[in-house]
């Protein structure tokens, strides 16, 4: 295959990085001051279009993984698209609520939550995932009508060993012997109807692995159906579904992938399975990810034993940088792929030495005053940021249709004080 | 030397952790809600005291780093103790002159800030170490009246090598050759007074590293002094006075460590340099680290290829253990030290796998509903918490003399919304 080019992997991204969505990037940090994120608007629509349109002719129903990114603004546009919510917990499924999904749209996967805010995902009516049947035991004579528990299938995947969520060493999921228990204990406890539910890993790019997994976790399904004789209401084979953080790296296969998973899905409905079940997909990091930049200004060019460019963020906001080894490109507004010739090293604001943005990478002769512009900035970013330093979060604006609009205020000192008592 | 008893680490913390300040956890979890952090007013006065004890008879200034914790109330009080302040940036300037600092006992180290801010702390008359010329360069029309640069004394020590903040493959300071042109640059735009500073590297527990970093450092500054004519009105020798955070680790010996500092600046004075000179230091860490505790619920019991503790909190609010890989003791209250005899991992409430707060340490069986406590929850914790997964912030509670105040209210979801628009 071919490798990328910018242009697929950031449609609307000049290749100065200089425009952004017809908005030069000067203008919008003048307009509201840096950092800030910029979210494409039409890139998130294209996102979760390109999504359905893969999935087309199957049962699918996608459910948006709130964690990745909770921007009131941003969680409701894609709900207005009809897309479902998977909630981590109770504030993110109360969130989903404020903004407009309906309580048979939302989808909790909690894990360790306590009994209350198990009984109030309960009393909203919202079908869980249980990691296991403990978390069910504390809600037994109060349990939502759809009962789910989350199948580790013995396999996972993720680009980092923190985001891999099955397989050995993980806190989530039971095994498929300690399934079939936890659902008769469902149903004797009334549960009325049952979903199944695995999340394997985070951000893959390999279709196979989806094919693996998703055979591995249909057949599981019909062996806790045949074995308890219930139906379930949904298969949610969770997220995953990755999206490249280099330029060059191929992005997922999006068509091979959900081809993989519907005829996996087909292969077991033909022999009989599911035939009144939802296929859920959570897709969190593949909707928003791509869909913002985060524009910093360089504010220090430093010789050292290394070239450092010191910008005005930092881990405070991009904590997934250090926590995971992450990388995401940057690029410097109003150089040209040729000027890209110089080895730097990209430092934040933070007191300490974590806080490096990347190590070792061709960057222009830039200067103080010019706009770093850091990739992939949409997914676990705004969601993971602290205000440690007191730096505070970034401002966010969505752009479309050649409009920005503010979604967030810039924190101030005053902002991050709040709820502390003299 | 003896290992640590419990006692002395942690002297306000009953053997069952029951009790805490003479204040029972069970009281406190149940008056405020778990996740919450306590602290000891009685133990930050005890570490302050410690300090100032064991550097009695020096020309020392004591600055607290504002980063290891901004909760305004502990600010507070370390101010009214005459300490002066280590900020990282404007934002915490600014917080410590709300709360009562005089701007000359601030001395602000920041990394990268841009030229706004950096007038802005001029302008407040805050000396500044600068780290390196060019930040110095951004306001050399406004400089301070004392103008300092951060040495990278070429030797650095921490925990982890993201606190390791000196040696090679940093992005703070410049070599002692740059410092003699950045100096001479200083007093070419006017600077009146000059400091020097260096941090090289954050929990260290070795008196020696001390006394070879200082002995380096000093000798570093008297040869800027001898080149360029210059006395220096302050020598910030930074922090990294460490803590234990395993019970049975020595915690440092401050007196030791102070005496070879001591030492070593009174050498220098007997040479006749630094006469009028402060000496610096800027511990966060030392002050309030042990200071707090982390009082979180048990809300699952799981067994799976492991044994695993699922608690009310996670890495949300513990950023610094999958950050670093760093260790927090966990005990769980009302259980003897006998009772720790099965191994478990600790993980939290937070989607994804990163989300450990301990691997494999014994524990007593407990239950659901049983409280958990994390110690030295009080640098670290609060200040690099997110809002990740929308789980909000714990409440922060302070305990003096058998009562307990509210001094940060838990996040709710309302308040985490707080500056988002739609």
């Amino acid at each position: 295959m071919q490798s990328m080019t910018l242009s697929s992997n950031y449609p609307e991204l000049s290749p100065k990085y200089d425009f952004y969505s017809d908005i030069p990037v000067t203008y919008l940090a003048k307009k509201y001051g840096t950092p800030m994120i910029a979210y494409s608007m039409k890139r998130l629509q294209d996102n979760i279009s390109r999504l359905k349109y893969a999935f087309l002719n199957s049962q699918i129903k996608i459910h948006y993984a709130v964690k990745a990114n909770y921007n009131p603004y941003i969680v409701s546009r894609i709900i207005k698209n009809s897309v479902g919510i998977d909630a981590a917990n109770l504030n993110e499924a109360k969130l989903a609520i404020q903004l407009g999904s309906h309580a048979s749209d939302i989808i909790a996967t909690p894990n360790n939550l306590s009994g209350r805010e198990l009984l109030e995902l309960s009393k909203l009516n919202i079908a869980i995932n249980f990691d296991h049947e403990g978390q069910m035991q504390l809600i037994k004579d109060s349990l939502p009508e759809t009962v789910s528990f989350r199948i580790n299938p013995g396999i996972g995947m993720g680009e980092f060993a923190g985001i891999t969520t099955a397989g050995h060493n993980v806190k989530f999921g039971i095994s498929p012997e300690d399934a079939i228990k936890a659902y008769a204990s469902a149903r004797k406890y009334g549960a009325k109807r049952f979903g199944i539910h695995m999340m394997t890993g985070s951000n893959v790019l390999d279709p196979e692995f989806f094919k693996e997994s998703t055979e591995r976790f249909f057949s599981i399904a019909t062996k806790i159906s045949d074995s308890l004789g219930i139906e379930f209401s949904f298969l949610d084979i969770g997220g995953g579904f990755g999206v490249p953080y280099n330029l060059y790296t191929e992005p997922l296969d999006i068509d091979k992938t959900a081809g993989y998973i519907k005829d996996n899905f087909l292969k077991y409905r033909n022999r009989g399975y599911f035939k009144g079940s939802d296929l859920i997909i959570e897709p969190g990091r593949y909707i928003i990810s791509d869909a913002a930049i985060l524009i910093s200004e360089i504010t220090s060019m430093k010789n050292s034993d290394h070239r450092i460019i010191g910008l005005d963020t930092g881990m405070n906001t991009m904590i997934r940088i250090p926590l995971y080894g992450a990388h995401h490109e940057i690029k410097i507004s109003g150089y040209s792929d040729q000027d890209y010739n110089t080895i730097f090293d990209v430092v934040g604001q933070v007191c300490e030495n974590t806080d490096y943005l990347t190590h070792d990478i061709l960057l222009p002769e830039a200067h103080i005053g010019d706009l770093a512009i850091i990739l992939n900035a949409g997914a676990y970013v705004s969601s993971m940021a602290s205000n440690y330093n007191l730096l505070g979060s970034p401002a966010e604006v969505a752009i479309e249709r050649g409009k920005d609009k503010l979604i967030r205020k810039h924190s101030t000192l005053d902002t991050m004080l709040h709820g502390f008592l003299m």
